[in-house]
C-alpha cells in the first residue's frame, strides 16, 4: 500500500511514441514527468509494431529480391533466413527500445511499471498484480495507453491456429498456409511478408477491395501484384464460422462471399483486424472520461472530458500510425503547458512498408472529384524510370492530384519503390504551398526514384519525358 | 557522297541525356530535328554510366547485405552472383535504350549514325567511316557530344591491366586485387561494388580527401566507413610508373606520396580519372566554337561562340551528371526557340550512388562559413532513425546547414541509407525557400528514413529527439 501521494507536473499512461515524446518535450520545459508503462518500454511501435515488423519486411525484401535471382535453392535456406530475419528483428527491437530507455534517463523521467487507473481526473493509482503500489498527483495528465485488438467471434485467438500480430512476429516455423484476416495496411504487410518465405497465403477482407483507406487506383494495382505473385485475395467475405477441431493442426474457415458460402482451410490464421483504445482498467468513469467509438473522445487541442486530462495516439482514434501519435502528443503537450495548438491532420502521410511499397498523402481521386470543381491528375508509372528499371523494381507509379485552377496539390499516392521516403516530397509541397508549376522548375537527380513524382507533376499537363502515353 | 543539303529546325550531336531530351522538348514545338550519334543511342549515362552502374551498385547492395547474414558461403556463388549482375545490368541498359529510341521514333525525330562535323556554324557533315554520307543544315545547333576520359600517363589503357571504365563495365572475371585511380564518385561507386564481390580494392586519389568536391565531414566519414570495410585509400597520391611487363599477370605502380615513394602491385588498374569535351572530329574551328579548359565554351544561356550553336551536358563542362544535363538542354532548347532563359546551378543536386549512398545539394559546410555571417548545422545520425535500425543501415548522418538568422537553409548532406532519394527534401526545400522553421512545422512517416532529415533540422534549435547528445 502506497503512503503518500506523488506530486508530478505531468503524468503520462503508456510509454509509445505519444507518451515518451510528450515526457521528453515536457522535460525540456523543466517539467517532473511519470511514465506509467504496464507492458513493454515504448509500446505497441516499438515492440511490436512499426520497429519489428520493418525489420522483417526488409529482410522479406532481401530476399524476395533473391528469390528472383535463382539463388536461392531450397526450403530449408529459406526456413533458415526466416530465422535469420526473426534474430534481427529481436535485434532492432533491443536497439530502439534500450535507446528509448536512455533518454528517458537523461531527462530524469520516472518510468514506473504497473497498471495505472484513475482514482479521480488528476489523481491515479498505479497496481502491479492488482496491488496500489503507488499514487500520482497531477493537474496535467496524457492519456497515451495505445490500442488493443478487437476480438472477431468466431476467431477467437489460441495461440496455436488463430493469431494476433504479436505471435505471428513470435512464429519460429514456418506454416505451409496461412490466412490473413484483415486486408488493410498490416495484413497486406505481413501477406506479402510471409509469401516472401514460401508460405501459401490468402487474405480475407470484409470491404469490397483491400487497403480500402487508399486511393482507389493505388488499391486495386496492388491488389493486382499481390496475385501476381501467388497470394489469394479473398474480399467482400465474411468468416461466419471457424472449425478448430482437436484432432487437426489446422483451422477451416466457412467464409460467406456475395452469398456464397466456402470452406477454406489454413494451418494457421492470423487476424490483424479491428482495434479499440485500450482503456482496460483505466478506470476512466472516475474521471469522468466520454468514450467514444471505443476511443477516448477528444476535441482538436487533444483534451478529454475531463478537466487537465488529455489523451494522444492510438487511443484516441483517427488510425493508428505512429506519427500521427507523435504529433497529437506535441499537441497535447504544447496545450498542457499554456500554448493554444490545434490538430490538423491533413498532411499526415499514411505509409505502407510491405514490397513493393505504397504510400499516401492528402486527398485520394474520390474525395478530391467530390470536394473540388475540376481536378488533373499526373501519373508516372515507375518501368519509365531509369534508377527503378537498374533496381528491377519497375512495379508501381506516382499519382499526383492537383487543382485544376491554380496547380495547388490535393493528393500524392505512391505505389512502388521508395514510395514511403518520396511521399514526404508531396507532404513538403502540400504543406507549404508548392503547386505543380514549382515542382516542374526543380531539378531531381538522375538516376532516382524522386524523378517518377517529378514525371507525374510534369504528366499533369501532358509533359512528361520518359514514358509513351497510349 | 551526299548529294544534297538537307534542312533542319534544330541539328543536335549527341543522342544523350542532354540530346535526346532537347530532340523530344524542341519535337513538342513541332520543329523538325536531326540527331546525330556517333556510337550508342543513349550515350554514356545509358550505355557505359548512370544505368548499368546503378543496376551494378543495385545488386552489390544485395551482396552486400547478404554477406553479412553468413548466407554466402564462397567464392564461386559470389563470382556466380557477379555473373547475374553482369546480366541485370545488360538487361537494364538494353530497356532504357530501346525506351528511348521508341520515344525519339514516336517524335518523328531523324537519328542518324555517323561521325558529325561543322562545315561552317551552320552546316554540318556526317560521316561514316570517313566518307560524307550526309550534309545538314540549320539555324540552330545544339552540341551535346558529351565527355571522354582523359589518359593519365603513364597509364595507358591496355584493355588488359590498364582498364577504362567502359571495360571494367564488361570484365567477366574478378581479379584479386585492383587499384582504382580516382578517387571522386565514379572511383568511389567501383570501389565499393568490386570490394562487395571480395576483390581487394585500393583506391588512389591525387588530391588529400576522396571526394573532394563534397563536403568535407561527409568526405571524412565515408573514408572511414571504405576502410571498416577493408578497402584501402591512398591520398596525395602520385603515380609515376608503371610497370607492365610482359612476363606477368598484373601491374606494378609507382606511387609517390608525400615525397615517400612505394610500389604497389594490382592484378587490374581501373582509370576513372578526369574527362574533357568530346569535340574529337568535330571540326570545331569551323564554326569559330570557343573551347575552354577542353570543353566547349558557354554563356549563361548555353550559348557558343558560334550564332545560333548551343551547347549542353558533359560536353560544356560543369560537371558530369545527366540531370545538369537535362537542365541545360532545357535551356539551351528554350534559347533557341525564342524564350530567355538562364541557367541556375544551385539547386542541382550531387549523388553518389555505392553503399551506402551519399548526396549533396547547396553549400558545403566550408562555402557556407565563407560566404555567410553566421552559419548553424544541424546532424542527425542514422543509428538514431528506427527505419534505419530496422534495415541494418545505420551507417551515415543528414546534415543540414542554415543561415543563422532567418534559417534558410543553405546546403544539405547526406551520407547513408536513401541518400539519393532524400536529397530532394533539401532541393525542394532550397528551391522554394522552405526554411528550417517550415521543415519543423511537416509531419515525417515513422519509421522512414525521411525522419532523420527531420531530425536534423530540428537539431539546428537542438530539439532533435531520437538521439543522445554528447
Amino acid at each position: 500500500m502506497a503512503s503518500s501521494i506523488e506530486k508530478f507536473d505531468l503524468i503520462i499512461i503508456g510509454s509509445g511514441p505519444a507518451g515518451y515524446l510528450a515526457a521528453i518535450l515536457a522535460a525540456r520545459k523543466s517539467c517532473s514527468i511519470a511514465v506509467i508503462e504496464r507492458a513493454e518500454l515504448g509500446g505497441t511501435c516499438l515492440n511490436r509494431g512499426c520497429i519489428p515488423t520493418k525489420a522483417l519486411l526488409h529482410e522479406g525484401f532481401i530476399w524476395h529480391h533473391l528469390a528472383g535471382t535463382g539463388f536461392v535453392k531450397n526450403r530449408e535456406e529459406t526456413a533458415s533466413y526466416f530465422k535469420y530475419a526473426l534474430g534481427k528483428k529481436t535485434d532492432a527491437v533491443s536497439q530502439v527500445v534500450s535507446g528509448i530507455r536512455r533518454l528517458l534517463a537523461r531527462d530524469s523521467i520516472t518510468l514506473i511499471q504497473g497498471d495505472a487507473s484513475f482514482v479521480s481526473s488528476r489523481t491515479l493509482s498505479v497496481k502491479r498484480e492488482g496491488k496500489v503500489i503507488r499514487q500520482l498527483e497531477s493537474d496535467r495528465i496524457l492519456i497515451a495507453s495505445g490500442a488493443v485488438p478487437v476480438e472477431v467471434p468466431p476467431l477467437r485467438k489460441d495461440g496455436r491456429r488463430i493469431l494476433g500480430s504479436d505471435e505471428a512476429l513470435n512464429m519460429t516455423e514456418l506454416p505451409q498456409s496461412m490466412a490473413i484476416v484483415g486486408g488493410g495496411k498490416r495484413g497486406v504487410e505481413f501477406g506479402t511478408f510471409f509469401n516472401t518465405f514460401g508460405v501459401s497465403v490468402t487474405v480475407i477482407e470484409k470491404e469490397s477491395r483491400i487497403l480500402p483507406k487508399m486511393d482507389r487506383e493505388i488499391s486495386v494495382r496492388y491488389r493486382g501484384l499481390l496475385t501476381k505473385r501467388g497470394i489469394k485475395i479473398v474480399t467482400d467475405a465474411q468468416i461466419v464460422a471457424a472449425d478448430l477441431s482437436k484432432e487437426k493442426d489446422s483451422a477451416a474457415l466457412r467464409i460467406i462471399q456475395k452469398g456464397k458460402e466456402e470452406k477454406l482451410e489454413f494451418q494457421k490464421v492470423l487476424v490483424v483486424g479491428d482495434r479499440r483504445g485500450n482503456t482496460d482498467g483505466l478506470d476512466a468513469a472516475k474521471a469522468s472520461l466520454t468514450l467514444k467509438d471505443g476511443f477516448i473522445a477528444v476535441d482538436s487541442r487533444m483534451k478529454t472530458s475531463a478537466p487537465g486530462v488529455y489523451a494522444a495516439g492510438d487511443v484516441a482514434g483517427k488510425g493508428f500510425f505512429a506519427h500521427k501519435a507523435f504529433l497529437e502528443a506535441e499537441t497535447a503537450v504544447r496545450n498542457l503547458l499554456g500554448e493554444d495548438r490545434q490538430m490538423d491532420y491533413r498532411f499526415i502521410p499514411t505509409c505502407l512498408y510491405s514490397y513493393p511499397e505504397a504510400a499516401s498523402v492528402g486527398l485520394t481521386e474520390e474525395e478530391a472529384k467530390a470536394k473540388y470543381k475540376e481536378i488533373k491528375i499526373g501519373k508516372f508509372p515507375f518501368v519509365g524510370c531509369g534508377r527503378a528499371v537498374a533496381a528491377s523494381e519497375q512495379d508501381g507509379m506516382v499519382k499526383i492530384i492537383s487543382e485544376a485552377q491554380y496547380g495547388e496539390i490535393l493528393g500524392v499516392h505512391i505505389l512502388g519503390p521508395r514510395a514511403t521516403e518520396l511521399i514526404h516530397l508531396g507532404a513538403m509541397a502540400m504543406k507549404h504551398e508548392i503547386g505543380i508549376e514549382e515542382i516542374k522548375d526543380m531539378t531531381f537527380a538522375h538516376p532516382t526514384f524522386s524523378e517518377a513524382f517529378f514525371e507525374a507533376a510534369l504528366d499533369i499537363s501532358d509533359e512528361a519525358i520518359h514514358i509513351m502515353k497510349e
